[in-house]
């Protein structure tokens, strides 16, 4: 049982026959505690999903799964946009591949204060961190699903009163070309929206957040076209994509749209440029 | 690879020493294609979830999983209350058991028509029977899932205009005494949401369905007690609980209200007496 | 409550100023029951999810949602790639719209064989098609989610007895350039697995499903590559990506490998060349 | 818009006449941050899924859902089984209430040490931690999902080599009748299993595990049974329910066992005696 490593056989590294380059490969679904740099500078503990691989050459028959894992183990996580991209090239160093690939996803906090009362709440948002590492270039994409309220145009308008709301999901992803913060991206959104949530909000911020949503009424057309106006005037913004999904209120089904742009390639995707 | 069944170890049949009963044993989690049987007398085709199980006896080793399978696969399953029983009846036989469980959860679908415009569609449900049989006692209840809007009492009444709603689960379990059909259940729930909801509305229905939930704004409170009440007086519902889940439209978060009841038996759950 | 619908505003139909194009618009997560051809020439009763948009030009307010519905309820749909792509273009006619996607996604159920015994029962998989119109042009890519075994290499190689196995799903997406049928794309993956599953096994297949796994080891780098090889030589086979999960046994985190491949066009994804 | 909360009408605290007591009313599915305290007196960062409610009289009209989230956002929740009790209490005092329920469900992080290479890594466990509080008496029950590998011994027996396995769920509730910590239950689980499982394991601990779960082949009988005989000796522990769910390797669906006991009370279930 306690043979040295040395003799036991090491069947991922024999040679491959098969003349098949292997796009990705590694580890998938792995929950990992997770410390987040938020906007004031501050650590945020969270918990991720993780998804991290790497090419394989066609002459390799496996990966090495375990160092994968041994990365993440190393240190405590503290992420930033900066240790995500050392985090890619260690990895690629480590494997010993071209390409590399990680994927973080975790909820994220923000204390918000109600709008009339001023009470004090945590708002939950699920973010992801999409990077990929090729020949030593890291790229990263910010990914950000904000739930908001949105009030039908359509339904306020034909009806004598009322109009059907819902909570609806505002998924930004962003390739930035200058510094963003997760906190960024959410303000810019909730400014668009029929009107932000709140985990708690007394009767006077009811009363506001009713009357707001029932004055900004939006479809999901508009959603994503108000805030791709917004992405689009950004400077720090390469790509974007940015979807809206309306969990309707008078249906069982949702509505959905999404403008997809990439400012300096008009055939690009948000991933790779 | 041929040598007879009789010959192979039958280690699930060995003697166990334990002495320890095991309340419930089987499969779980199977998708299997289904009818069932509507209010019209009709087929409906669908696919369900299915979990089934039994006592085992302290003395012995283990169940006879594959057991479970072949009942289902034996022939073609028309579901109906009847046939649920005897399914129920088969199984505990089969494996030797005097107790057993079983649980179908699968999507139905009801053609309904739109309020003005008379545009027909599907809407979806989601059904669970549940069964328990003792002794060769059998006992059914039926779970219904049913999507309606509620409106906000609160928002309405302190907003200048408009008020918050959202799309709602009622979850309806009854253990009958008496004939109950799905549609049964689902229109009695309906009739007390602030509205019922449609696949397809055109614009004159969709004036309607939200000037309706305007008109008939609820709590998940409200919601409970009023299928409560309706449920009270059906004279052939023997027991039931009735949940209201609300996905709040200015929270990230969901109220919620239950209300159980058992007619003949103060202490007792819905599923048992 | 029943002015003509001519009279009641259209707020969809409005000009947009913010000159922004929509690259898809419409439904989401709506629950449909369908009838699906299968390789026997028989229908196959199940239940989709089903995703349906269309571009939105940048001078239109909105889409409208409810053709979508309409044209999903206007038949009982039987599902075959040529009625999948006659419902992308009368879309696209109905939405007076350039381009149009379709994604259905469904269980869909095999009648197998146990290999030894020869009982029969039923297995599930998961089916999306994915389709896309553009200028009168379809394009269909076909999805399967295959349950199989995976048995270790490395842990078989290193171990004096035993390999640690797990389930594991093969995911094919293929874009077809010939005629091909769910069935012909599980028995091509199937026969790459240490095992294929089954509902039903008696203990004779038992003990064959678990000595074939055991004789024939996979990483899920040998799932991919193998399966890939055969997708290469598939003559009816335009572009392909193809991804392997392993839920390990001695991990709480998957192993996974995918590569994709377009053998027109190297940079080419699977869903549009 | 900034009108004193006191002239906003109030309708929740309004007059109710349908004579229903409501048994729980509340929030679900909140997210909130939490640190958990672990058996080395240490705090454990994590995020918890949140549901809160309480009985309410049937002479009030409704609940008031801010105060629970302001509970939860009043402090820093440092959660441990006295907390969590004090928690109970306040809220049914804030709520005037005179019962209340409390479920927190969140991941759970363990570093362990792989069994010959010592390399250390997490691994996550899901807990929940369900509390009920009638007239001031709490009553706390702590469920863990405890992921382990499990072989079947039928396969074993009868292949003339190899064994299928998977990884399994094994789900412990307990009410404590003394001090309990989640460590605990995870060891206790872990011992009975084919075999532990690790985020990070090197050849040497990889060969190890394969052949300990080799050595012990387990149903889920065995599991729940052999679960079951620790849980009857543990002086702390009044009432237990013990589950295992294979996701078995050579099926598509789970074989499932389950044992509940109360050991004060024989007709008792595991969250109220």
């Amino acid at each position: 049982m306690n043979k040295p490593l040395s003799l036991i056989p090491d069947v991922q590294s024999s040679i491959d026959t098969r003349r098949l380059t292997i796009n990705k490969v590694g580890i998938k679904a792995l929950k990992h505690p997770l410390q987040v740099l938020n906007r004031e500078g501050k650590a945020q503990s969270t918990v991720a999903i993780c998804n991290m691989s790497v090419e394989l050459a066609h002459h390799q028959k496996g990966t090495h799964m375990s160092r994968f894992i041994e990365l993440l183990n190393a240190d405590e996580q503290m992420l930033s946009m900066e240790a995500f991209k050392q985090l890619l090239s260690a990895m690629v160093q480590r494997l010993e591949a071209q390409r590399g690939y990680i994927e973080f996803t975790f909820p994220y906090f923000i204390r918000k204060q109600a709008p009339v009362s001023g009470v004090a709440s945590y708002l939950d948002y699920e973010i992801t961190l999409l990077g990929e590492i090729n020949e030593g270039i890291p790229a990263v994409v910010l990914k950000t699903v904000i739930p908001v309220t949105s009030l039908c145009p359509c339904s306020k308008k034909i009806s004598a009163y009322g109009a059907h709301n819902q909570r609806s999901h505002v998924t930004v992803s962003v390739r930035p070309s200058g510094p963003i913060w997760i906190e960024d991206l959410i303000e810019l959104v909730e400014q668009q929206a029929s009107s932000e949530l709140f985990g708690l909000l007394k009767r006077s911020d009811e009363k506001l957040v009713t009357e707001r949503a029932y004055e900004n009424p939006k479809f999901v057309e508009d959603m994503v076209r108000d805030v791709a106006a917004q992405l689009n005037h950004h400077p720090h913004i390469a790509a974007y994509c940015v979807e809206a999904e309306n969990f309707e209120s008078i249906h069982n089904h949702s509505a959905y749209a999404i403008i997809e742009k990439d400012k300096l390639s008009p055939c690009g995707s948000v991933i790779s440029s």
